[in-house]
């Protein structure tokens, strides 16, 4: 069975990959060139698609800078500082975007004939996007279930999968490590520098995911 | 109060772009360079815009043809000729393209700080197209009501409004017209040549239209 796999390049992408490929899926993974600040990110996507042996690996680009309204996107806003406490949804809160990334998603699985899409969200541990949580996913379900030719005239439903949605970053990196998946070739920061800052949120979620996992986490971070 | 406009450059969202200028929005275009075969309506977009002496038209730009699935996007896949009364959904269709668009206008909505974003979908002279009904757009305004910073932290609500809807080509013809909404500037037809085909789907809703308007379509069809 094919499924897109929404890969960042991140951790928790990474480890997404790694549950549809244990389950035996054909991987169509699919990135985004957005204009993000850490497009370094794209890189460890390229690495980790490779390491699956994938030979289709979909990139979209898209001006999404042009719609500014988040530290990622626009170099004029600082990344704040990581405090995953904190009550208000952050600056790196990027408009819409998960939506966005799902609707390529559900074009690229209807035009592939794929039947599930993987998207490796994450409520538990995170930054409180809006856009993350599995109340969001559930109406994206319905949406797709009503707006596809796919399911409209053809009886094909295409399911979102967030096999991660209720877990701790801990059991993330311990799922991923179970599951072989090459954690070494992800990127996580914000910053989109060489090394990870260790201080913006994302660093933060990751270094408390593998700090209380028990193990070291294998990317280089800046003294 | 703001307001986003999709503007493709076509008839229906030109006469949108009127109806949002008549309630007195300030507005704020955004159109799609998506590899589409007929980009000829980009320029038109562009000139409508200039019409109503827009500052700032946004204009995303992304790779949709590397999805595929679509005879606008597809070159090795022709436009079939018209027929409104087929009961398929025909090959124009585009995977998830009115949902990937509308997520584009709601990003921008929520950055620019917009409240409304009106969208030229119509459900009954139309190809069929899932995407282009009342039930998608109610379901697609669900779920921007659950899945921006905007409406879950700053209670600002985005709402999607469908003017045309539910009104028949010859009523939106009828409805420009009155409105003063420069219908010479628009292209409707999917083949992209330099003069309307007369043959398409899009082009024989339009010249239907006008004619049960008994206006003359002021654009240059082939002979």
């Amino acid at each position: 069975m094919k499924a897109v796999v929404l890969l960042s390049g991140g951790l928790d992408s990474t480890v997404c990959m790694a549950v549809a490929a244990a389950a035996g899926c054909e991987l169509l993974p699919i990135s985004f060139d957005y204009q993000q600040r850490h497009s370094r990110e794209l890189a460890s996507a390229r690495r980790v698609a490779a390491h699956y042996g994938i030979v289709r690996h979909l990139v979209i680009t898209t001006n999404m800078a042009a719609i500014g309204g988040s530290a990622l996107t626009d170099m004029a806003v600082d990344v704040p500082a990581g405090d995953v406490a904190r009550p208000d949804i952050p600056a790196t809160y990027v408009p819409a975007r998960n939506l966005i990334f799902l609707s390529y998603a559900l074009a690229y699985a209807e035009s592939s004939g794929a039947e599930r899409i993987f998207i490796g969200v994450n409520a538990l541990d995170y930054s409180g996007y809006p856009d993350c949580r599995p109340e969001f996913i559930a109406l994206f379900q319905r949406l797709a279930d009503y707006s596809t030719k796919a399911a409209v005239q053809d009886g094909r439903r295409i399911t979102v999968e967030t096999p991660l949605v209720a877990l701790a970053k801990k059991d993330i990196v311990l799922l991923g490590n179970k599951l072989g998946a090459p954690l070494h070739l992800t990127t996580s920061c914000y910053a989109g520098g060489e090394e990870a800052c260790g201080r913006c949120d994302s660093c933060l979620l990751r270094l408390k995911g593998f700090a209380e996992a028990g193990f070291e986490d294998p990317i280089p971070y800046a003294k």
